[in-house]
């Protein structure tokens, strides 16, 4: 009997790929093992469980352990893989204080990302936050809840009851703060100002959501300024202070009271576990990966958010760790270990975010600097045109950044905002970018137009066609 | 001194090219001759003005004659050409009962076209109306005008009073009946609905919106039952019975009394104007041009709804008469007469229609006999999938079909429907469609996800993935 395919992580690249992999060969074996207690859950939900606009945390959970064994695969929960041997193909398992080695055929890593919040002092106070995982997230909710309700539901056989209860029994905060000004902290927002409390957002740069460029912050910053939201951009941080709880942010132009603080400055990849071994890590930290999502070592694999993936637009690695990269490169692998070899598929470093009632997109290479670095001549315009027809009620000024290279006239990315399904048409962008589109092809694409949902030129086209005319 | 540019019709594509000539040629002459009173009105409004969701008749007007005049353009409205003499480079203008002969330099035809309803006995009665141009939509509006408003206001120059000041002495409808379930009985049901009028759409086929496949057409059928929307299908209406204004709705399974009938069973192209000429038609009735929007005639063009343009996919002449194709060539033409030949792109038969919460979008070649004629080898799937992360709340269930070619695997078209967002959903599939996207490619394309917006797998993306599973 061959040795099983190993997966390391029981989130979505690693369920992912056990799945397609057990469908694929039922007569197969294969392991997940989870360090943790949660498997399959949605990390993107989380924002909007704490907001309790996801009612329960059970909502969040896309496959129960049983179901995931039900499709014969051997789930281990609470067992942590400590080493990897990639010379003799196995893996040594922590479980309950005791080790095991497990061989394998296949391996892959799926360790996921955790959120970093240690270059701020004071981070490890109390009432001081992440949001990346169930448990920081019920932890939240719990310190929210509002009285009547039973926010984190401790018949969850999963959640950690002894953080719960304690949260549970603060007094709600008045005034929070969020480090960070990424969508993960405007996301944050919105859900702290839905439970009515005093909202502070501190920014180290400019402007909000770098990745989505300039012209998108701006939109997000007057938004959330008007949902009643304190910016503080141009301003780090400094210390997080208080004895065992949090009491006050320090930055650089003063210092804020606050009862709870929310920190999200970024993620980093999982990869301790591969350290000593020979897979190499790309520049960004996470894993080095072909197109088939195979390491530097035969028959090891890494996928997800500590995994890096072709971008579109440079050809080159690039770390953008989101679910659908994480879900489809897992897919792919589990296919290709099950013996039909199958690309992961490139990323375009497309994203969406809602700030309150503003929708953002964002796809490929906006930023000058990034563009250059990849060897391209940038060059940018942004337009502002409405979403509807002028005369058809309910739409917004739709704002479209798109940059191109100036010599081959190539889109190389581009983001969009507004209040009327701009989010969701920065899905144009992405297949544009993808299928190598230049500017002027994007201009005289046959986009959709009805008074509703778009003007006779869509934003799109609008931005393109001024784009053009600078290319021309 | 040149001879002019002239354009016959002051509408989409006339007043595009017009502008664009007079703004790259400021010394260049041009004339626009339109026959009527209305210049450069929103055509796909009409449907929102009757419902009385855009208010006045002067919102759909996208230009005033004295703008246009102030582009450097001469304006003729009231100026009917009865004769083109491509050998002289001249026209006929027929106008105030006096006719006179202009040469051109170049010429374009931009004549559009009428709404159909002869086939249908009795569809000179009163009370009957077709839904192509203002007057028509006043007209209508009046009838339906609501006490204590003035729905039409006459003060409006072009507005025909006799026309309006008629239909507003009669007695508001109480049942109407649309003939026709293509995008303007769907949109015009809406209107009299918003009305409460009790209404009736009568389609010859078996579903709705034949263009946007059987899929979308069930969704729109099931979605307008439940707005109160009595649907006879497949059912031929044989006459619009009555003596001076009508009565009844004469249909193969019985006689419906009505106060009001729209018939929307189509358009034709008006192309009369060119007959006598060497200027040829195509097999659609509609004008053949090229690339550039040239007839077969030289220093004569075609463009908007009276002219045929380029398929994508199948690369031959179609007659899809839209508002961004009537825009955009004309935009075209107006600089290439300019001096700077542009091409006018291609159509890809991109179309989105609001049926009252419903949504839906189609693109390409969707229809199995449609695909055989250009010599494809169709396979399509449909399916359902939610329209935002399952545990966030808003979404509704999102129908795509997708129809590729079996050998080369190319995406030939598709249909998308659903409540939330599912039109504009469609662009993806249109840039798709127009670079030339095998389903393979489309599968693993790097769309939008975050749960207010989309699931992690976009319903485009789970299309692909079934499709795909038949065609590998």
């Amino acid at each position: 009997m061959s040795d099983p395919f190993v997966v390391v992580g029981g989130d979505a690249a690693g369920l992912s790929a056990a799945s397609k992999f057990a469908r694929e060969r039922p007569d197969g074996d294969v392991i997940v093992y989870e360090k943790g207690r949660w498997i399959s859950y949605a990390h993107c939900g989380t924002p909007y469980y704490v907001k309790g606009e996801v009612e329960h945390v059970t909502d969040l959970l896309s496959l129960s352990p049983s179901e995931v064994e039900d499709r014969g695969i051997a789930l281990r929960r609470n067992h942590e893989v400590v080493a990897v041997d990639t010379d003799d193909r196995t893996v040594t398992v922590a479980h309950d204080g005791d080790r095991s080695v497990q061989s394998y055929s296949d391996l892959l890593v799926a360790t996921g990302a955790r959120a970093v919040s240690d270059p701020i002092d004071g981070s490890s106070l109390d009432g001081v936050f992440t949001l990346h995982g169930i448990d920081a997230a019920c932890a939240i909710r719990a310190v929210l809840g509002e009285p009547g309700t039973d926010p984190v539901d401790t018949s969850v056989e999963a959640v950690d009851r002894e953080t719960v209860e304690r949260y549970t029994a603060w007094e709600p905060p008045e005034t929070v703060a969020v480090v960070g000004g990424g969508y993960v902290g405007i996301e944050m927002a919105e859900a702290f100002r839905a439970h009515g409390l005093e909202t502070h957002v501190f920014q180290r740069s400019g402007h909000l959501i770098p990745p989505f460029g300039e012209a998108a912050g701006q939109r997000v910053a007057e938004h959330v300024r008007e949902q009643g939201v304190t910016l503080h951009t141009d301003c780090a941080v400094e210390e997080l202070a208080g004895d065992d709880r949090v009491e006050a942010v320090v930055h650089e132009d003063g210092r804020l009271a606050v009862d709870l603080v929310l920190v999200g400055i970024g993620i980093r990849p999982n990869t301790e576990l591969l350290s000593g071994t020979p897979v190499e890590l790309g520049e960004s930290g996470a894993v080095t990966t072909d197109d088939h999502g195979r390491t530097t070592v035969e028959g090891v694999y890494a996928a997800g958010d500590c995994a890096e993936t072709r971008h579109a637009v440079t050809g080159e690695p690039a770390w953008v760790p989101l679910g659908l990269t994480a879900n489809r490169a897992g897919r792919a692998i589990g296919q290709t270990v099950a013996g039909t070899p199958s690309p992961v598929g490139d990323i375009a470093g497309t994203a969406v975010v809602k700030a309150f009632d503003m929708e953002c997109g964002r796809v490929g290479l906006i930023d000058h600097e990034a563009a250059e670095a990849a060897g391209f001549d940038p060059v940018s315009e942004t337009v502002t045109a409405g979403s509807r027809s002028g005369y058809y009620p309910g739409g917004d000024e739709t704002t479209v950044t798109l940059t191109a290279d100036r010599d081959s006239g190539r889109v190389l990315g581009g983001a969009i905002s507004g209040r009327d399904r701009a989010a969701i048409r920065i899905d144009t962008l992405a297949t544009a970018i993808e299928r190598d589109t230049t500017v002027a092809q994007l201009e005289r694409l046959d986009l959709a137009y009805a008074p509703p949902f778009s003007p006779v030129w869509d934003p799109v086209l609008v931005a393109a066609k001024v784009l053009n005319g600078r290319l021309e």
